[in-house]
């Protein structure tokens, strides 16, 4: 048996009359989809499409809640305590719940969005009443975070199957941090470069730091963009390079 | 085996720093409480606290979904098409299905709230999408609707079993419709004309209209309000001549 | 001296994360801006990038105000009571203002966005709650509304300076009102055709219908979109038919 | 001339179908109305109704833009840049001045709310920011600032007319600032100390801090409070105790 990886995109993240992202045509290149539950970004309307979207192409589904605050796009960290943490994922995780059952398909994961997926990496805390509600409202659901953070910490101590979720485009730091945005070269551009590194991190576990030290890493997913114009050749170089390297692209589940 | 009504309530409906009602009081005299899915009122933390607040004192829990519209308290008809009615009901139950799920109790009935239940009540195909969202979330689900409206004939055409709503403190119209709220004589102020009035509907299977003429009208619950000076009083009130004419109080369930 | 049109064109339907239309480019062929308030789409980042981008171009400023549903954009039919509307425009204008003063720009009209334009098109009551908050808030504001419409008489009535805004790519049936989108024949796709009917509108004073009559018709300013991948071309190919007639474009001003 | 001082009280924090506080009975005892601009708080309906209500009772009308979150009361720091500030405030405060134009009265004061508050009295950047808002959209207005606060000094600096405000029923550290709400001894709870607080405030310009020592302060305003059980009774107290101190109450104004 071969070596094997996911690619997941967030999608779902238009809202009434807004669109967002290139769903239609990312969805084709992708194994799983983190679909936007109204709290950041989507409506009913959206969630319906979109997990119709992703039934159709046979993506695993997940949730991909954020903090309800549709003017900052889920982008700023809004001061919940964990308890409101909790109740926000359950009111998030509920709702995408729904429609993949009138779709007759499966949540398959949860993966949190921006400002919440910074927060959770790096405090416990937040990360644990997130593993919780995921815990709470299906023990089966599997956590997406980021690799070698407070959440996948979280939620394999609460017994949920967790995803270590790497960046094909993102540099990381001595520490195994990403290098944060703002900052110089956290970003890589070139696609070859990006693409090499993924194919790294699942070949021999590993990756380089901006700084050059070799750093030891899971990758169970990867996390690819489904906006910005350079969104789509990205995705399809990388999986053409992952099949040269005999890596498959599938998606995780229990 | 004796006779029996359930007396259905609207709770949750707080907002942020807002409150609403006396949920506290409400629950200790009612068997069926409606829970607001933050559509038209609620939150996460309002909706967890309110699962909470139902489950310890073993009534039962319904979705009360309402036009998104929380500056109109879902009390203004949103011109939705039947397919946004449908995704908005799949979205708002399944939110207050996952609290359900994490307090560990079952989600009992859906009643629409507002401007959505007296559409539903009048337009079929709007009570068609909401009959259908509920089976297609969960087909064990009781539909609560207006007696003898579109909304509950849609719920028997598609296979839910059906709770017929009557109304204590409003009176009916000829044709068997609630005079409409601005009209003279559309309320029901007397408490004991009020309890008289479900007396009636239990009893005999029939209510006066305005007018003078017997209306059969089928009744399985009684909607009682939980906010006014004077909601504490008339439940207790309606309780006990419901009492003294050996009529019990319980929730409607399958 | 010659003759003259103002083109005008709704802006700054921007929201958070979210962009909506061509403003940078259709603003190098128009006249006016109507810019979103907030209520139906806009935000204050967005409204002041508008303001800012309308003043670089010397482009008259309205306001645009809408129903406060982003979900819908303004587009549903919100059962307001006509002292709603009168407190919601009164809002609106109010914020966009408050931009312009520290623009150091006018505000030079108002013209009312999607449902409650057409509300107050056809609604004597709506029309005179708009009227009368332009008013109210600066007798100064020229009012943009349907030729014909209710809207423009009251705006007439109670002293306002009025607009009549006409459509290039719309038909007009025989009463004079506009063919609603659904029915076939409502659109003129062809840029020419529109412009002729611009033309004819100017130069004539009259519009022909869809069933063939000739109907006057009162022109001051013309709707032209910013949004859809035509948007551009057309406004170019019209401002050329415009002045090869000798039509002049210059925005509405008192 | 005898001494005096404004009592500044929070209003029009409902929102839709939801109340708060008492403001037509505070509104009897103060000189001063923060009104909410549908940031934190408000409505439109709300807005134009609590204008109505100051102009009624002769009450100096001030704006109280807060951060747009409704869902948590303004009360959360929402990470917003300066210059996003800026935009909100100039929005906000110009909702408020057109329902003060339709009234015909004059938009006094503004006082930032909450969270924004806190941030304005600690930093300076979100200070300027806020004080240059005011200052653009209208240099006459006066800005109500926490006594000592980088806000006041924002003020100064732009040359706004600056009001310092102090508090009756919270204890002062030694460094001048407010005892922290979650710290012990950081609420006055007896209505003769804090009117007595107040009246050395005004009378020697000096508070006690809570570890005994005396502290200088100017007191131009009071922030009284319009919720709370024991509202209205603390008002009329303090107001009683001023008065026999021979102490006016009135507005501030230039």
């Amino acid at each position: 048996m071969g070596k094997y990886i996911d690619l997941n995109c967030d999608m779902g993240e238009g809202f009434g009359a807004y669109s967002f992202g290139v769903d239609e045509e990312i969805i084709k290149y992708i194994s799983s989809a983190n679909i936007a539950c109204g709290g950041h970004a989507g409506d009913p309307h959206v969630m319906n499409k979109t997990v119709e979207l992703a039934k159709a192409y046979n993506v695993c589904i997940g949730a991909h809640p954020g903090f309800p605050d549709l003017a900052g796009f889920g982008r700023r960290l809004i001061p919940y305590t964990n308890k409101e943490i909790y109740q926000m994922m359950v009111f998030q995780i509920g709702s995408i719940q729904a429609f993949c059952t009138v779709h007759q398909v499966n949540l398959n994961h949860v993966k949190p969005h921006g400002a919440l997926y910074n927060m959770a990496a790096n405090k416990r805390g937040a990360a644990d009443a997130i593993a919780r509600a995921i815990h709470d409202v299906d023990p089966q659901l599997i956590l997406y975070g980021l690799a070698g953070s407070e959440l996948v910490k979280a939620g394999h101590q609460i017994g949920l199957q967790v995803a270590s979720e790497v960046f094909a485009d993102r540099t990381y730091q001595a520490d195994g941090k990403l290098t944060p945005r703002n900052r110089d070269g956290a970003l890589i551009d070139d696609t070859e470069t990006a693409a090499e590194q993924v194919r790294r991190m699942i070949d021999k576990g590993e990756v380089f730091s901006v700084t050059g030290e070799i750093i030891p890493i899971e990758a169970d997913t990867v996390c690819v963009h489904g906006d910005g114009s350079n969104a789509v050749n990205f995705v399809k170089k990388l999986r053409q390079i992952l099949k040269e390297q005999n890596i498959q692209i599938k998606g995780v589940s229990n």
